[in-house]
Order: C-alpha cells, then structure tokens, then sequence
C-alpha cells in the first residue's frame, strides 16, 4: 500500500464539535434542535443504522425523535406523517428511512418533506434547487464525497471526476455538487462499456455503485484519488467498500478507507444541516 | 463535407403532426389545449421567438395566450402571474420567457409554475424529479437532443456522450436524459482542463455552451456523432451554432445542422408537452 490513507475521521469530528457548539446556541436561545426519522421497516442494519444516528444526534445535543410506523405502512399513512412533520414547529429536520415497504416508491414519498426541512436531500426538488444553484440540502453521502476531497486539499476544480453510479442518493447529486465547484465528471454506471478506461482517463475516481471490490488498479491511472462510497456488509458484520483496497492502494496516489472514511463525514453533515436547518427556520 | 447532415425538420414535422391529431381530439372533447407565454422583457429576439412560438402553437390547434408583463415587471408580480395561470383551469402550458428584468432570478420564478403545466421544464422541481425517474417535462431543447439523435438510429445506450455546456436548460437536463438512456456521460464547461481531449474520447459530443465555433475537428474523434445545440445570432440576422461545421464536416460521422436541427424539434416538443399536459389535466 502506497497510497495515503484519506480519513473522514478528523473531519467529522471538526463537524461534529462546531455541530455541538451551534446546537448548544440554539438551545440557549430556546430552540432545541429536533431531528425526526421515520422508519417503516423491520430491517436489522436499517435499524442498527437508526440508532447510531440517534446516538451521534444526542451527541451533539440534537434531540432524535424516531418514529416508527412499522413495516406494514401504508404509502398514504407515510405521506401523511410526513406532512405533519413537515408542518411541526418543534421539527427541524425530517430523514425517511429506507427500505420501505414493498411498492412504496421513497422518491414519491420524499417528495412530501418540506425542502428546508429535507436534511438528506431526498426531495426530488432537493436535487432539482441544487441543479439549479439554489439553497437546499445535498444528500448528506453526496456532500461528503466532496468536503472529504476538499478537507485534503483535493480542489474538484479543473480535475476531471469518474462518477462510478448514478444513484439519486450518491451519484447524481454528487456530480451536480463537484459540476458545481468547476469539475469536469463523467458519470458511469453498469453499462458503461470499458469502464476501466473511462475511469483511468480521470484526476479522481468516485466509487458508489454498491459492489463490493468492484474499483481494482485497472481502473485508476497512476496517482489517481479514489474516494470509496461503498458500504456493502460483509458475512461477519464488518463493512467493505466499493474498491478493492490492496489493489488500488499500490497504484492510486490516494485512497478513502472503509470503514472511517466517507461514512463519518456523512453523518456528521447530517447533524450539520439539522442544526443549520434548526438556525434558518428560527429565523423565517 | 462528408458527415452525414442529422436533419430536424422531418422529425419535428412528425411530432407537430401526431400534435395536432391529439389537439383536434381534446378541442372535440371539449378542452382547447392552452398555452400561456408569460413575457417580461422588451427584448427584441425574446419577441420574435415569442411571435414564433404563438404562430406554431395555433398551426396546431392549441391557443397560445401571450401574457405580457412590460420589461419593469417585479419579481412578486410575474410570481403571482405564474400562480394564477398555475391555478387556472383553462391553461395547460405556462412559459416563462427570458431574459426577465434585472434581479429577477429565472429559476426562483420558474418554482412558481405548477409542475404539470411546466411544458418547459423550467422548475427545478421538474429537473430533480426527471433525475429521480418520477414523471415531468424535460427541458424541449434538452429532449430535442436525446430525440433527434434517436430518430436517426443513434441509440444513447453504451455510448459514450461528452455534453458541453452546463446550465440547467439544456446541459444538465440533458445529461440526466442521456445517463436514463444508458449512455456515459462526460459534462464540460469552460473550465474543463483540454476540452479536445475530453471531447474527442466521445462517440458522441453535444455542443450547447452558446459560443460560436467551440467545437472544431480538433474536438471530435473521426466518424463521431456531433449535435450542435447552439443558436447564435449573427450580425446579418441568421442563426449559427456551436460548431464549425465546415471543419468537423469533414471529420465527424454526422452533424446536426443550424438551422433544420435541434430548433424545429425543441419547438415541435414544447406544443406536444402542451398537449400531453392538457391530456393529463383534463384526466385528474
């Protein structure tokens, strides 16, 4: 392994205690604030997940309210949640877990979460606004992808950016973002042909397709930075990414482990915008 | 020149026509398809595009309603505008027509437009819910692109497109478009670091970054497909595109030309969004 290790570490926790240091402001001036996550699944890592946001909310002194409609929700009694958290003073920011239920669509659902509440950015106008160059909240994974490139002095601008996936949580709010800050990106995805050379003609490599080792030294030119988004499960309860790490890290100049690399810097933003959130509705 | 001229005018007559079918059926029926072209500008260009748009509308059968504003028009105004047309029964389009007075931010307006009347996809709502696969209108010039290259047997699929230029009217609309199509895609800009590099890895190159002769034989690889989204004013009153077509004639497998390429189709599209929203409209 030749290539430096890019932590998420020391940026999540600079997040995190800047997080704290507004959240105890606005606490003082009266306004505590209140994330709300809505879950309608009875799915073990979702659930694990919820928690560990829950426990880094209170961390930081933002008060988590899960609510939990259980996995025979209803699309209508989603929505219907939705709104009326949209409508709550008391709340600051709304995240929909998912999976939901089967033949609930989470796009159609998220389209119910007040844009300035929307703390994932999972409001298709979320992404639109963010296109568009207006105020609104990224997908926390997508902002992380470029604070973590940013916080190692890796300036998108001018750099050429292989978008391996084209999720609406990853990869397409991802390119918006580093399009945004003047990089040229290509995004790929399945069935992209030759995906090695497309991906090895760029600055840096963008791994969030959710398949485990997927990125090998074929697919990055020497020197490359490689940012790996992937956080698949292995067998005995550990994390891998989407980059094969021993390969790549011999070839690429920088690499983002898994786990301790994207993955804290997203929920540390996740707290941030609910704090931020928290700050500008005080304000309206 | 030995590239194969990509023609517009053949398709866009084909979708006027199917257009004014549908139009005859729902004037029948009772609902005459309406669209509303809200003005703000005294913009000589603006107008004769406006004249244009309202004289293809009626040859179609759908009643074009020109609402001007006068170029002192306030942000609140042209709001409250789009919100009584949104809200109005009888209108199935609304356009709002750049450029607007100064100050007045087009895409803040355009969040005004009802989704399902916004026949220009010029809501950011519209843009973030075409990436995230849920139904809306694209952009017409954006489809134009995605159209014109499939009626002339130039699947997106597995291919690679550079687009270049990235505004939100047609560069990122189009590349959402093109990525749902299968294709990879490569978004440039004027920061893009050797943009003949980029574009010549291209099978494809979309030239809509609005500046005369961008693209040369330089930018294409040999027997590339080249569609020229540009229309630039010349001193003489004509039209001219983005690409020298003189020089990437010679080397592209196909160009769409300008004028007679993707201009007729983004307007024949815009009178068959209108229809295809009052369709819908008239339904729910």
């Amino acid at each position: 392994m030749t290539a430096a290790v890019l932590s998420g570490r020391e940026l999540a926790a600079a997040i995190r205690s800047e997080t704290a240091a507004e959240a105890a402001q606005l606490s003082a001036a009266g306004t505590a604030p209140t994330l709300a996550v809505v879950v309608a699944t009875a799915d073990e890592s979702s659930a694990w997940y919820v928690r560990s946001i829950a426990r880094a909310a209170e961390q930081v002194g933002i008060t988590c309210d899960i609510v939990d409609l259980g996995r025979e929700a209803t699309g209508p009694e989603i929505r219907r949640t939705l709104d009326a958290l949209s409508a709550d003073d008391r709340v600051h920011g709304v995240i929909l877990q998912t999976p939901l239920p089967p033949g609930v669509d989470a796009q159609e659902m998220a389209l119910a979460i007040r844009f300035d509440k929307d703390v994932d950015g999972a409001n298709p106008l979320s992404l639109g606004r963010l296109a568009a160059g207006l105020p609104a909240f990224a997908p926390a994974t997508a902002e992380a992808v470029v604070r973590i490139l940013e916080h190692h002095g890796v300036e998108p601008a001018g750099r050429h950016v292989a978008m391996v996936g084209r999720s609406t949580v990853v990869g397409k709010p991802a390119a918006h973002l580093l399009l945004d800050r003047n990089a040229t990106v290509t995004v790929c995805h399945s069935r992209t042909r030759d995906l090695a050379a497309v991906t090895s003609a760029a600055d840096v490599v963008v791994a969030a397709a959710g398949r485990i080792g997927l990125i090998t030294a074929d697919h990055v030119a020497p020197g490359a930075v490689v940012v790996d988004v992937g956080t698949n499960p292995t067998v005995d309860g550990g994390l891998v990414g989407d980059v094969n790490a021993t390969s790549v890290g011999e070839k690429a100049g920088a690499l983002t482990p898994v786990p301790g690399g994207v993955g804290p810097v997203t929920t540390a933003l996740l707290l941030a915008h609910t704090v931020q959130a928290a700050s500008t509705l005080r304000q309206s």
